[in-house]
């Protein structure tokens, strides 16, 4: 496969790298082919790998776009025409580590906390179905459930409940990363009943 | 622990009935105590829980919040006085199954592929570091690759390029579910960097 890498930094040179290893010829775009750091990039990935201009690099059939995102726009539009390829959005719309540029404005868990005023409230247990909460085991393994909210003596208090049911209790911060785990409860919703993965399944986090 | 239960259907009826059998005190708020529905919950949870109203479930230190998105803010605001109460909000705002009523209104993927006009856009590798991209494997587990895109042919290119790196890749539906990969993206670099988890986890898609 002909792959066009535009955005060589830490995600673009390394998914390019091991397309390339892996046998696929591979184009990384770049402003300055003769950069020390291009050349290394280049001679690390293999014969199959060369640097190019984003230009060259957009001919390929296959582009991946691991830009940072204020650059996305610019760099997307100078690529020429794009007409029915297949382009891979490695991007996030990262405002800073707290935000997205865009979308996540806000989430139910932050207007529950409105309404009840003066509660403490924390977001969990809504990343899952009921099915899962009944019973979480899968074989050995323990669930990841995710929880967020402002007060730290109420997360401890859901992290000993979610202990007690067999989860793996994972603090996510504040309450306004509810706009994280509200997305994340769709997304099981819609992997379940949409994209016909069934009830069955959930995530676990793993450490290594 | 007291608990009170306000919405006790699928999910705060299996929650409510689990922490009722590890010896917790449950109260299930309901507006019919002594529906047919109500008893056998409350005899399926054991002695230790009972069916009140709504404003007497509200009293418990602890509340579980596990009403329809449409009924929650109603309910919330008819449960008397909630200062200082940890209230557990496992609602989420669901507009449908194709979307939140809050937060989520568009996404990354879906710009680029307004500025990447006739391409056809696959968002993908956007929820995990370069770490894990460079080596995903944690022991024989297989990392979950979510992505998304409305043109069939070149998910299944994503799908074979994510697979040949080592990952689970799984089809989250069409390109609008960017608007819950790209969060996903913010909760793994969240945990990574501010909630002391580091960069070397991920998470895996169990199946059962």
């Amino acid at each position: 496969m002909n792959l066009g890498i535009i955005g060589s930094g830490n995600v673009g040179g390394t998914l390019g790298t091991r397309w390339a290893q892996a046998g696929h010829q591979v184009t990384f775009a770049t402003r300055k082919p003769d950069s020390k750091e291009m050349q290394e990039l280049v001679a690390g990935a293999g014969p199959t790998a060369r640097a190019a201009s984003v230009q060259d690099a957009a001919k390929a059939e296959v582009i991946l776009l691991a830009t940072p995102w204020p650059a996305t726009e610019e760099i997307v539009r100078s690529a020429g025409d794009l007409s029915g390829k297949v382009l891979i959005d490695v991007t996030n719309p990262l405002l800073n580590l707290d935000g997205l540029a865009l979308g996540t404005t806000t989430s139910g868990g932050e207007q529950v906390a409105q309404w009840a005023a003066g509660a403490r409230v924390v977001k969990a247990f809504n990343t899952v179905g009921n099915n899962i909460m009944a019973d979480p085991r899968f074989g050995d393994r323990l669930l990841a459930l995710l929880y967020c909210g402002d007060d730290a003596a109420a997360k401890k208090t859901v992290h000993s409940l979610a202990a007690e049911l067999g989860f793996d209790p994972i603090d996510a911060g504040p309450l306004s990363q509810a706009r994280l785990l509200e997305p994340m409860a769709l997304l099981w919703i819609s992997l379940a009943l949409k994209q016909g993965l069934g009830r069955e399944f959930a995530f676990q986090l793993l450490r290594r």
